[in-house]
């Protein structure tokens, strides 16, 4: 992969704002570059932008797009775009395809809340269950960044934070920088 | 494993209940029995069993339990208690032992909302971070069970549901049963 956008769509700000500050946080943690949202929702962008602070990596957040227009341009600028969907077609089965085709591409991942309007299935390059069930778009993308990277992304340093964890068998141990 | 079960801890009503839905239906998705929530807030029960009733597989809620007592019983009668925390050994580091630990015992799985006591990361035979970052724990619920079934859970069959997707390249079809 030469980077990973993830795109947010249908955040309804107060109702969404955990769930989306998740999916960012996931984005983040996961080895994407930045997430677009298609809304106003500033404080969700405030909260990632203060993780990305205290915990280093450069992760950015723009909000009030337009889908269309950044699906548009992601696959003019030849990246691919892969909406996470429980009604496409499940990972196990399109995985290895999809490493070969984003081997050395640009992928826009898209995850939806409820509703995602029907031009996007149309848009998308790829609409890819993970697993054809209904759970959570925070564990979809995570499975799928996890899988596409194939467990890579855990290997990643996030050198520029101000703080860093210690990891500990039965405790909580941060250093500050 | 002979049995997953996860316990989700810190549950506030209103504040976490879509997030804790979300624990709730991954859990359900990828291969677990059933849910234990330390709070009375059923509204969260309802929702993930009306998914279950939809969709199939006897996945359960149980609310109002005490985290302390469910962990020594589960300890007591031979099970493992691993609580997700980005505190704790990165998952890379040891999943090939838990693998081996868990391959025929029952796991717990514990996931906590901002702030978890103290005492679950001594009760808990392993303290496993999905990454020493912070991010979610729905997104670290859903890596650590697909690291341990290996891909696995995307093979379970959901049958008894009255609602199955057939897997689309651009749509949507589900077939009523």
């Amino acid at each position: 992969m030469v980077e990973i956008v993830v795109l947010r769509l249908g955040h309804r700000p107060e109702r969404d704002a955990r769930v989306t500050t998740h999916v960012g946080l996931t984005a983040r943690a996961l080895g994407a570059s930045g997430m677009l949202l298609a809304s106003d929702d500033k404080s969700v962008a405030d909260s990632i932008e203060r993780v990305d602070k205290s915990w280093g990596s450069g992760f950015w957040v723009k909000t009030e797009v337009s889908y269309r227009s950044e699906m548009r341009k992601w696959k003019e600028s030849g990246g691919i775009v892969v909406h996470l969907t429980m009604y496409g077609i499940n990972m196990p089965d399109c995985i290895d395809a999809l490493r070969k085709e984003l081997a050395e591409k640009k992928v826009m991942v898209v995850v939806g809340a409820e509703k995602v309007p029907g031009d996007v299935y149309q848009m998308a390059d790829y609409n890819v269950a993970v697993g054809n069930q209904p759970h959570s778009e925070i564990a979809a993308l995570a499975l799928f960044l996890d899988w596409l990277q194939e467990g890579r992304e855990f290997k990643k340093e996030f050198n520029d934070g101000e703080l860093k964890i210690v990891p500990s068998e039965h405790g909580k141990s941060v250093q500050k920088k």
